[in-house]
């Protein structure tokens, strides 16, 4: 069976998250946003069925369809064996997930603290305040979270698990949004920028790195770089 | 087995999601921080072990510790009844969890727009902008949601799930926070505003909210009433 994900074609996003799992399980699954007519699919498909989606990304397995990022990594973490198979070390790596996913929010809001309909030119002096706060408190307070609770070599153990490929993610797409500060956050975090790159040499993500199927990090997606946030 | 529930003391906050669900099972608990010392358990307890907590609320059951609000409601609805058996059902239960997530987050940042390490008073003027925005666009959206969704009785169909509480909850924090707009929402939101009232008459939350193990809503916690935010 193949896994058809459904995400916005010209960013990395949320779909990213799905995407390094998708590729690290080496299953079959097809983009289907990046081919022709796909957006329309997505729109037509995204608010239909049983289980429609609030927003994208959204993943069809065969007549199942889920949605919501953290939701989709769950399901794919047990079915892919991205996940540990004990249920209390599965949940652990979630709960990790969900913490991923709260900062990757609060990485959007950086550029978009006041609304997402807006222009991120209509809201400059917000998000210069709010990302003065982002890189002074949060990351550290996030990074010194995983940081503290890493085991080499992965987050829940010997086995990679999805929420690896998630914090690969966040170091990845700080680095792109924030140079200057990450430079600092890699010295000062040494574990997660250590699991960063070894899930980079992982065989397959390396090779999905190296593809054009991992679209560049670009200033439409939640990793942003605007040289006035990146702190001092 | 008694569930330790951890959370701060004065406020529903995120760890109301998880009351709501103990309370409707008819489970075993203790609210420990609301006991004496709590917060110095909470806070010592919180970085220990194999699995601490990036923040509160989290859940001890024997052994076991879990954190954030929806990977603690995945693990209770198992256990207590409060989600459905097929496993597909219980994803689209946890996936509408994870939606009603980012709304919480989003009614937080009304608030708090630039930093939760900052007072209320010292974001004053982005809060209104923020709030404009929620307001107008993202409750409707969000409430829209859920309205096309929803099957008589529950999310899920015949039985409630942890989503209903979750929602109930929603839409007594909006009452609280937005009483102006809310008026307007419950109108428009028919079957939302019909859940939330299915929700608050079942026997078990109806006696936990006529009692003093219901923190009343109150302006620290995360819906909040400012008349200023409340839109026109």
């Amino acid at each position: 069976m193949r896994y058809e994900l459904y995400y916005w074609p010209d960013i990395q996003g949320r779909g990213e998250f799905v995407r390094l799992a998708l590729e690290e399980a080496g299953a079959d699954y097809v983009d289907v946003v990046r081919g022709r007519g796909g957006v329309a699919k997505l729109q037509r498909l995204m608010r239909r069925g049983d289980h429609p989606a609030f927003a994208p990304p959204f993943l069809k397995a065969g007549r199942m369809m889920v949605a919501q990022t953290a939701a989709i990594l769950l399901y794919l973490g047990e079915r892919e064996g991205l996940a540990p198979r004990a249920a209390a070390q599965r949940l652990w790596v979630h709960q990790l997930q969900l913490t991923i996913a709260d900062m990757v929010a609060e990485v959007h809001d950086t550029h978009h603290p006041i609304a997402s309909s807006l222009y991120y030119e209509d809201q400059r002096r917000e998000a210069a305040r709010r990302s003065r706060h982002f890189v002074a408190e949060r990351v550290p307070k996030f990074l010194g979270y995983f940081e503290n609770i890493l085991r080499r070599p992965y987050l829940a153990g010997r086995s990679v698990s999805y929420a690896d490929l998630s914090l690969f993610q966040m170091m990845a797409g700080l680095d792109y949004a924030f140079p200057r500060s990450a430079k600092r956050w890699r010295r000062k975090f040494v574990r997660c920028a250590a699991l960063a790159e070894r899930v980079a040499d992982r065989p397959r993500i390396a090779a999905y790195l190296a593809s054009d199927r991992r679209i560049p990090f670009n200033t439409m997606g939640i990793f942003r770089h605007y040289p006035e946030l990146d702190g001092n």
